[in-house]
C-alpha cells in the first residue's frame, strides 16, 4: 500500500465514507494512519494530519490536502520538505462559497441587518439604498474560489474589482497587489470581501491602518481565515462606520470564545464557520483525479508554495 | 395643454423632478392636477390619483400608471373605462425588484435568521445547508418584474420554476398554473417568492390550504402585494413551519399596524415596502415613450386588462 489517509479522526464516519470513495475511484487500497507502515507510504492525502505523522514517512512523494486551506498543514514544523504538496480546491467548495459570498453580498446590500434592528423596535423605517450599478464590491484573494462569485456579481449588476497577489485584468476585471493596491480599493469599495488564505503576508492584513483606509458605511464579509483580521482593530473601527457592517464566518480561535467582543456587537454578524460545507463525496473523485496526473508526471494546478504559503 | 400628471402629492419634490424630466422627453408642456381645464386633457398620467379627478376629465383617451401597481387605480370606482390604460414597467423597477429577490432568497438559503438567533444568544450551531442544486425555488407571478431574477438564480445553481395565469414552458423554466397546479408546486418548493399583482383573483391566494401543501421548513417571502396572503392563515401556519420563515416586504395595511402579530414573530421579517425604491427620473423617459408610441398607433407592451386587474 502506498497511498496513506491521515486525519486527527481516523475513524469518523466522514472518513471512513471518504475512504471508500476514494479507494473505489483510484481502483487500489488505500491505507489509513496510524494502521500503516510508514516505510511504504509513498502519497499522503492529509486532512488535518496529526503532528509528527508525516515525518515518519521517509518515501513521501507527494502531500495531498483533501480540503483548501494548508496552514494546518505548515502549522507542524516537522512536515518533511521534499515532497510536493497540493491543496484541493473541489468544484464543491467553489459552490458553496460562492452561495455563501452572494448571500452575505446581496444580505448587506439590501440592509438585512438594519431591518432586522427596526423590525425588534417595532419600527417602520424605509433606508434608500443605491442600485446594484452604484455599489462596488472588492474581492481580496481573487482566486479560483471567489472568481465565479464575481462573475455572478457582475452579472447582476455591481461593479466587481479584485485584490490579490499579483495586478492584472482578468476577463474584463481590474485586479490590484499590494499595500498601497489595497489601501487605494479600500478608499473606494462599498462592500469589501476577503476571501484569503492564512499566510505569513496576509496575517493582520486587515489592520487599523486597513479599516481606516475604509469608505464609512461601508460592509465587510471575511470567509476566509479569521488570522487576515485584527480583531481589536475592527472593534475599534466599528464606531466610525469604518466598516458599517461586519459579517464574518471566520475567527482566529473557533468556536469563538464566549467572552469575544463580536459576540454582542450590534454592527457584527457572526457566522459559525459555515461558508462552505465539507462535502465528503466529492473531493474523492477530485484527489484520485490529483494522483493519476502526478503518477502521469502531469502538472498539478493547485500546487502549494511553502514559502507563499498556499 | 392635453396632457396631465395626477398626484395626491402635487407639490412633492419627486412630483416636481418627475414632471420637469417629463415636459423635457416629450417637449410639450404637462399640466399637474388642480391646476388644469379638464376638458383638455387626452392622456393621463397617474401617480396614486386622487378619487374622482379622472372622472372629471370628459376627453381621456390613455390612462398610463407611472408604476407597476393598477390596483390603486381601479380602488376608485369612478375612473372610467372608456380610455385605454397602461402600467409602466420601468427598468429600474425591474432592476431594483430582481437585486432585493436574489437578497432575500440568498438569506433564507444561508440561514441569515437562524444565526442571528444563535448569535443573540451567543451560541456557536452549525446548521447543514442543501446546495442550491437541491433547492426548489417557485417564483408566483413569473412575469417581466421576476423573470431575471428567475436567470439569475439557474445560474446560480438553484432549481427554479414558476407559477403563472398562463401554462408554459419558457426558456427552460416550466412554469404550471390553476389552483391544483399551485398546490403541486407548494408541495416541492423549498423557497417560495410570490411577486404578484393584487387582482380579485390573487386575493388571499395564500389561505390556510396553501399554507398546508407547503413543505415544512419552506421560505415565503412576499414583494408584490399584501393582499394575496391570508395574514391569519399565515401566522396560524407558522406553528407547524410552512414556512419556516416568513419574509415580507408587503402588508394589507402600510405601514403595518403596531398591534400586528407579524412585528414581533420570531419566525417573520418584516420590510417596509423597500423591494423596489421609487427612481423618478428613470420612469419619465419609459412614459414618454409610451405616449409617442400611443399617438402612432404603436402597440403598447403593458396594457392593461381591468378585467383581469392588470
Amino acid at each position: 500500500v502506498s497511498i496513506a489517509l491521515f486525519s486527527r479522526n481516523p475513524h469518523s464516519a466522514t472518513l471512513q465514507r471518504f475512504h471508500g470513495e476514494l479507494a473505489r475511484h483510484l481502483g487500489e487500497p488505500v491505507a489509513i494512519w496510524p494502521d500503516l507502515d510508514p516505510e511504504t507510504v509513498r502519497i499522503a492525502i492529509v486532512n488535518d494530519a496529526p503532528d509528527g505523522a508525516l515525518k515518519a514517512c521517509p518515501k513521501l512523494d507527494l502531500i495531498a490536502c483533501a480540503w483548501a486551506g494548508v496552514d494546518r498543514l505548515y502549522a507542524d514544523p516537522s512536515v518533511p520538505i521534499g515532497p510536493v504538496v497540493t491543496r484541493l480546491i473541489d468544484p464543491s467548495l467553489t459552490q458553496a462559497m460562492t452561495e455563501t459570498i452572494l448571500a452575505h453580498v446581496l444580505a448587506a446590500h439590501a440592509d438585512w441587518p438594519f431591518y432586522a434592528a427596526e423590525q425588534a423596535h417595532g419600527r417602520w423605517t424605509k433606508r434608500k439604498r443605491p442600485f446594484a450599478a452604484d455599489v462596488n464590491v472588492l474581492i481580496c484573494g481573487f482566486g479560483v474560489l471567489a472568481k465565479p462569485t464575481a462573475v455572478h456579481l457582475r452579472a447582476i449588476g455591481f461593479q466587481v474589482r479584485g485584490w490579490a497577489r499579483d495586478a492584472r485584468l482578468e476577463d474584463g476585471f481590474e485586479v490590484s497587489a499590494g499595500r498601497a493596491g489595497l489601501l487605494a480599493e479600500l478608499a473606494r469599495a462599498d462592500i469589501v470581501v476577503a476571501v484569503l488564505p492564512n499566510t505569513a503576508a496576509s496575517h493582520h492584513l486587515f489592520d487599523a491602518d486597513a479599516f481606516a483606509a475604509m469608505k464609512a458605511g461601508a460592509a465587510f464579509i471575511n470567509v476566509g481565515r479569521g488570522q487576515v483580521v485584527d480583531d481589536a482593530a475592527l472593534l475599534a473601527s466599528l464606531a466610525a462606520d469604518k466598516p458599517r457592517r461586519a459579517i464574518l464566518d471566520v475567527f482566529h480561535v473557533e468556536p469563538l470564545p464566549p467572552e469575544h467582543g463580536f459576540w454582542q456587537h450590534p454592527k457584527v454578524s457572526i457566522f459559525p464557520h459555515v461558508a462552505a460545507p465539507t462535502a465528503a463525496d466529492s473531493p474523492a473523485q477530485s484527489i484520485a483525479d490529483v494522483i493519476r496526473r502526478f503518477r502521469a508526471g502531469e502538472p498539478l494546478p493547485e500546487a502549494v508554495d511553502r514559502g507563499r504559503g498556499y
